[in-house]
């Protein structure tokens, strides 16, 4: 008899050179495990001497015991083709969120977890400063305050990873305003997102409002992006922009860019934790 | 010997009811034609009981000969799994455009057209005025003036009907200020699109500028539809909208709403002679 | 000497018919007055016969003696010109927000309050249910609820006027679910602004969003209004849309407003505030 | 006895260090001179000791004996306050286009002069390369080509100057592929307006299309400014930006901005010609 309660969700994501006959393969393969695909996107950069890139949503009957058995054969499956792959559950994923003083960031994803818009746990905040203890506190997430000094930059990296370790499935930087060493990303690849206040490339680096105030610009942006060594570099997942005009001061336009800000990390992180983006090279593909 | 030459696209467009397993048969059936997916989408409108939507576009060697049999057998196989399909090579669409007086969305498919940004041919222009013969016939455009009265409506509709007749693939409607009747409407299902000049459904219905003064709208819009019998009532294809504040009068609302008017019915045009729009009930599924 | 810290701005906002001169009568009476001019917008609807309106922001030296005097003589320059007038001073506005069960609205307004973003007191919030009772005092807001049944009605608005009677110069419908009476609204003219979850007049009514769905817009929105006795039908502040697609379910486009909600009702109410809106029978004059 | 046709606009734009009781002064002055003042624009860099930037459009009856008096006195008035200012009637604007291969920004403009949407004259269109000849002379324009090579650069120009001498008060670049000399420049200060296809300063330079792909931006805009000596770098009008995904290959993104580059440069021109632009530093107040 059928049991609405144990159909489950999961997610597959893949990615391979570009060959032929790759989509039928793995619908047949989801089809003889029972797996009736609900969502499936897919993108090739050339048809042909490209890569392809593959996410399939689908719904499994009797799930914890077929996931398993899925998952094993689908690891044969891979071998064979040299898929790179990623398997998903329906598990919340586990979101460290490291902030220094401004709190815009934080309190939109706190609050977007807590409407239950975004669907992940949060074990965990790290500052450098100590400012936004209380109200991290007061909605049950333990804060973690970890200065920071040009001199004790390593040892507070290692503090912070150890409490990372096995912890979190993704970190985000939400106007955190440190810049994390290649030891510590090398840690978490394209598992860091960063919010950058400027339409990237436009102004990268440090005080894109007022080096925005001084240009003259008619929009002021937001880009949120993987974190990689190259600073605000990395692959960009979501950007937008505002209209303003010549009465907005660097103050101004500081203000109203939290707006998008806000927007542009959460939607970000929304489809990194829905397992929509999928990294290649400097780029991403997001199957919105 | 490899012949890129011969290598070409095709389009399949799929829809049925959901049943588990399609993906993987269409695919295999495709691969089995050595059909190479380059692009695949999907909708399913509910997993376990609703409509199953999918375009596929694939690229094929010896094209001439393989896609008249790839072809053949698909009908077998779609008779077989009650699809409904529609298969397209790259052969341009063939598009009559309806015009009045006002000539900026007919200016604007002619430029593209002429940039070849717009994959069509343009068999013919069809006009209840005479204003634009001139400028249609410039660009080498067949152009037929038929003047429309209440009292010669539906002999005009039929002039139209025999102009057109096994010589299009759409019509556009390019401010078009007459109403089709449920008769003309029935020979082009799906195949008319109308530009609408407000945020449908706001505004349904004539002088939507003025209207959009008196209420005091802070954006104005436009809308690309579908024409079914209920005015302004078919599938949306695209819409959007432009700020405009208590400086525009009913006229610069007008003129600024032309912009809006001129993108939006070409970006519907060009995703409906790409094959990339599916009508499911009184809705839109656009694969973009 | 000069002591910068008796500079203090203040707002006038002026209409009347359209009349020649009024601009140098006014800017003269300023100057005379010592106020200097920092902001300075107009609208006239028609030159001929049209409605002039004004708005001027300025600053003044010794405020608090010269404001006095300033406001005294204007009263008889208004009187001589048959002004219609309102001047501010930098006082913050007491705001009370009317809320029901959804807190998106309510949250992003305290949001902008705690950041200093909102240049506003809020006295209260008024609820017909308990729900937001907890999180709206931990802000250590006051917070009313009464509960309101179509019988209660006429009691429940009677004991809202008792609680808001002199403490409130604009009251904000952040998601509230009931429909003023004429005789509450008499109380408060173009001083409610409530935020619909439509673009306005699309979708006027209740449950936008599913309609929203059933039509198969392309575009949702949001819209900021001061309510009147009719409707949805007030003048309109603030508009905005968000662009969905068919893979969005009516929930989705619930969830995908809310963030379009939030940032039109928080434009509208800072706008407010800040002495910006100007209302012209069923439209706004919006100086940003 | 009032003749409506000799009433007609004029505008004034001033611009001053900061001083009070300047909007009082002119106002004055105008009323004087029997203008009815039809919009007012102003704005205050800083109220202590910034730049004061206005815009005054005006009615004036008797236009044509008025006009002339009003023009000599208000010079005197000017030298008294050190004003910088430029006083224009309605006259239009003469445009000359510059043009390399690529159409759509001359197109957009012809086509919205051709509809009396921009209220321009234009005298003349100069191209370094004959392709669009017969395009540009079928409007009834005179076409000018003048090919550049860097040796015959210096003499290019010069033919250039010699035909633009006195014939035009604006010169637009509409995808001139051809860098200007400080020479050049020096005779149009402040009266060319160059299109650069990207969110400037994103991609400053060459290829922006192809470097936005290989960023992977998410959205890909266009900048209207004025031409300086600094590449790219003189005041921005007017941007905007349209919103892309991974499927866009290079070339996709350069049709696609196409369509943002024919709107932002027609806004900025439009703007121009009406006198909505002022120029302050590397920054263009826009009164719109």
């Amino acid at each position: 008899m059928f049991n609405k309660d144990n159909v489950k969700r999961a997610k597959l994501l893949i990615s391979c050179p570009e060959k032929p006959g790759i989509i039928s393969t793995v619908s047949n393969f989801l089809s003889e495990h029972n797996a009736n695909i609900v969502q499936f996107d897919q993108h090739t950069t050339d048809p042909q001497a490209g890569m392809f890139f593959m996410r399939i949503e689908f719904e499994l009957t009797d799930f914890d015991s077929s996931y398993k058995e899925l998952e094993q054969d689908f690891h044969v499956l891979a071998q064979d083709y040299s898929l790179e792959w990623q398997l998903s559950s329906e598990k919340k994923k586990k979101v460290a969120i490291f902030v220094s003083k401004g709190d815009h960031c934080l309190m939109e994803l706190i609050w977007r977890w807590k409407s239950n818009e975004l669907n992940v746990d949060i074990p965990m905040v790290i500052s450098n400063h100590a400012d936004l203890k209380e109200v991290v506190e007061g909605f049950g997430i333990p804060f973690y305050h970890i200065p920071i000094s040009p001199q004790t930059k390593p040892e507070a990296e290692k503090k912070a990873l150890e409490l990372l370790k096995g912890k979190v499935d993704l970190i985000v930087l939400a106007r955190y305003m440190q810049i994390l060493s290649p030891n510590f990303i090398s840690h978490y690849p394209n598992q860091i997102i960063n919010i950058h206040h400027s339409f990237l490339p436009a102004f990268v680096g440090a005080n894109p409002y007022v080096r925005a105030f001084n240009r003259g610009v008619k929009l002021i942006g937001a880009t949120a992006h993987y974190v990689t060594n190259d600073l605000d570099e990395g692959p960009i997942i979501q950007q937008d922009v505002l209209r303003v005009n010549h009465r907005y001061t660097a103050e101004d336009l500081k203000v109203a860019g939290r707006q998008v800000e806000r927007t542009v990390l959460a939607q970000a992180v929304s489809w990194h934790v829905e397992d929509k983006v999928m990294v290649h090279g400097n780029k991403t593909i997001v199957f919105t």
